[in-house]
């Protein structure tokens, strides 16, 4: 299927949560949320009697490549219509509602559509429009209040963004990538210890020579400072060969 | 200061990231990123040679009343004066570049931007402009790269949406919520187990009577099933009040 790159997640589109906006406005805005789905791999959008008619052309510059989310986007004329087929719907909303009902938040809700997803469940999230945001029936259609903690002072996300929001940490829930990672580029590869040691055998030796080891008590304390320098920075086996050249430029100078 | 609201945090401006937008071309999308930063409590914006000069009208409605960020941006010739004062700096960046250098991911990011804040150190999020991004030299500066996990097949975020996915990050680290809770309405509590057992009771009393419960040795499962579906469902003190008079109503049919 189009953007999704099936060596990258072992996700069907059949485990990924649908996306509905119920009397959305702006086609700005649509062609935006089809990029931030296809951004975190959802492809299935529905749309709740979009105010200016569907298609429509001014979602696609916006959706800046995601074609095949509007493509495929699927027409209703209710919210209930267009949740239909799913086993769990999240209502997002900013403001406060007079229900008796369950909030959680998107990081949870990633969870649970997964978890979901695992035992065969399809799950959505439903959105309001611009202005006003869902009303009142649409969002006891939902299992529970998808709602994004937020600046308190300053609550009221985008369309876009509030789509963002829930399927980035859906995205996040499923990918297994490290915090904190090295990016080595292809042409190198991190220094052995040898090559460490042989930069420091070569570094010491210059500076004995050149006196700024002189103090014999405080030699062994500022070799060791200069060794948890280099070894924090971890060198390429390039970047020990730059090193090395340093300081032979350097013992060097002035210029013989 | 304008848009925070320093009963619901405990940050000073002084702990939050810092947003730096390296040329950026829209004035639209600086508002969209001033709305962002505000929505996740961030106000320090730094503009370094934005392409339409600053300030730019066209970023007032996109930032739909984030204006403090607004007009408290400032204006930097180089990245490297902008980020003069920051002891840390990711660099955002989607392309892989050619160099070795650490890549974290927002959520990885924001645990080290709070602690390093309560080292009293500052961060700074490097974003490049929406059809370059940064160039080698700005993501030099970086201590690290920003790298966001999202669909490999469609990588490139709306620049808004950078910043939002870090702010968010951001602010998540800070915000002790749980994952679901219930929302109650003023005007309700939860009921009690007396109210709960007593709409059993009526229950049972009403099934008996219509023929419901007749088969005596299935009589305790089924009374477990029908306790099970109203215990999940938690009711509130109103809601059993409610139940109640359904259960009446549906005694009474038909109308005598």
């Amino acid at each position: 299927m189009a953007g999704t790159d099936s060596t990258a997640t072992t996700e069907t589109d059949a485990d990924a949560p649908v996306v509905i906006l119920v009397t959305p406005q702006l086609g700005e805005n649509i062609g935006m949320v089809a990029r931030a789905m296809l951004n975190c791999g959802l492809t299935d959008l529905r749309l709740v009697r979009p105010r200016d008619g569907w298609p429509n052309r001014r979602a696609v510059s916006p959706a800046s490549g995601a074609d095949s989310v509007l493509q495929t986007a699927r027409l209703f004329d209710t919210a209930a219509e267009a949740v239909a087929d799913l086993e769990r719907v999240y209502a997002a909303t900013a403001r406060r509602r007079d229900m008796t009902k369950d909030q959680v938040t998107p990081r949870q809700a990633a969870a649970e559509v997964r978890a979901l997803a695992a035992a065969g469940g399809r799950s959505g999230f439903l959105f309001g429009g611009e202005a006003m945001g869902l009303d009142n029936d649409d969002v006891a259609l939902g299992d529970a209040i998808l709602a994004v903690p937020l600046n308190p002072a300053f609550r009221s996300l985008n369309l876009a963004q509030a789509v963002l929001v829930a399927a980035y940490e859906w995205f996040q829930a499923g990918v297994d990538v490290a915090g904190r990672d090295v990016l080595w580029p292809k042409a190198t590869r991190p220094a052995t210890k040898d090559e460490l040691l042989g930069f420091f055998g070569q570094l010491e030796d210059a500076l004995d020579a050149s006196g700024f080891l002189h103090v014999t008590e405080k030699r062994p304390v500022m070799v060791r400072k200069l060794h948890n320098i280099f070894q924090r920075a971890g060198p390429t086996e390039q970047e020990i060969r730059t090193l090395r050249g340093v300081v032979s430029s350097l013992t060097q100078y002035p210029p013989e």
